[in-house]
């Protein structure tokens, strides 16, 4: 009864979903796992990420977190209408490496309404987080899944 | 002598040491004025930050939440090294219309070694926001400035 | 048409189903005025409420938080079935004297389902607030007010 | 190089100093692990937590994510000056049932003056979280240990 729901879409699938209603969403990001209710998804690095010192952009971090829960989201919701993120925030722990950026999600609560989650980010090849976010999603109304 | 401490910069400094440590930050916003701990700036529409549904996207939001602060800070604070955000919370609360953005920012404390401000955010014409944020910066340890 | 609703509650009216609901709320604070979208209670000291340094704790704080902001939300909506609050974040900028905490808040949204405000506290005399608060309401599903 | 920093103090001795700086502290809660970096503690159920409908109060858990976080951080810096809570962000999943609470948290920073964690609560025998909060410590600046 409280097992995790089962996946509705895998990483393939989700990938092909976000890039139809946000095109050009996956040049930025690529998904690499998808479980129930987590998700691990990895920013490659671009030089236009880098702001000043070298290291990559807050508001690049921000979106990676912002898109990190969505994965997760949609692998439990499936091709519903858009979520739209009404929460976000971030704490930045250290300065992110010009690297990869890899984004470990976990969703704590799938409710009809809303989902909240976490996200542990990390330069590639650290083992000690650049960063750390919670994220919740508003969920619309024609949505009618697991209240939890 | 709680009076509010004077400006160091003003709106058009500012401007052109972003421009300085920051390549480019001043294509992407305009400072509208600045007070002794409060700000505002303007975030001119284009196109590129539309999401699907032809709303602002939530990471520039957060880009204009965390540059609009950065400014009022850097009123107080004059041309110290590079601050940097260790904290970012964003609530979106109605959706964008494809439209300027324009940032009311607010210190409430500026200390030795953080400042925490809310950043109040509206389209440009409506009188209800479209998002609130609050925004903590680390302050370099070589700034000696007031503490409070 | 985007002209604030009006008030549903007074302080007064608000007091007493605070009362009624949460036998014992009113001891621990006092609403001082209440305006559409907007109110300011106070929390009267008491010494349990201190913490090692003699300053106020910071879970009285939150307490605080949460309820100026309930005291806005119930102006807003009347005497509705519970709303609870879905998340709450908190700087602490300042030690609180050992003395009275004003909270001002301010409703930024008051949709059917979710309120979201702003909280800033000052100990009494004070011009510096010791603290800022945000805190969402989940608005219970049978409300069927203002969407916004 | 990147191992975790060894600990400082045990659950025994943590109780112990809180108690010392903090008299009472411990009544509320029991400390269960302390390993490097992360902490569990139980805030056992007491009648005077519960609000009406009969759930644990937000106060009671934000209290709770606070003191969970601290005994993590005192683990790693010892019997150090207090450290203060900075920040605290918390979001609400699942009424808590009249039971204890376990507090899992996890410090993802310890640098030289500021402290970052998260905490997940879970009422007692139950596999989803009732709350997720994450904590930002300032640490005093006498203390002199890892920069990270």
């Amino acid at each position: 009864m409280s097992a995790k729901p089962a996946l509705r879409l895998d990483a393939e699938e989700i990938a092909a979903f976000l890039n139809d209603v946000y095109p050009g969403a996956m040049e930025n990001f690529s998904i690499e796992d998808v479980q129930p209710m987590s998700a691990r998804i990895r920013m490659p690095f671009k030089p236009w990420r880098l702001r000043p010192g070298g290291t990559i952009s807050g508001p690049s971090l921000m979106a990676l977190a912002d898109t990190g829960l969505w994965v997760a989201l949609l692998g439990m919701i499936g091709r519903e209408p858009l979520s739209v993120t009404s929460h976000l925030d971030i704490d930045f722990l250290r300065k992110p490496a010009p690297a990869d950026v890899i984004a470990h999600t976990t969703l704590h609560k799938l409710g009809r309404r809303l989902a909240v989650g976490d996200v542990i980010m990390y330069s590639d090849g650290e083992d000690r987080p650049c960063a750390r976010a919670s994220v919740t999603y508003a969920i619309p109304s024609s949505y009618a899944g697991p209240s939890s």
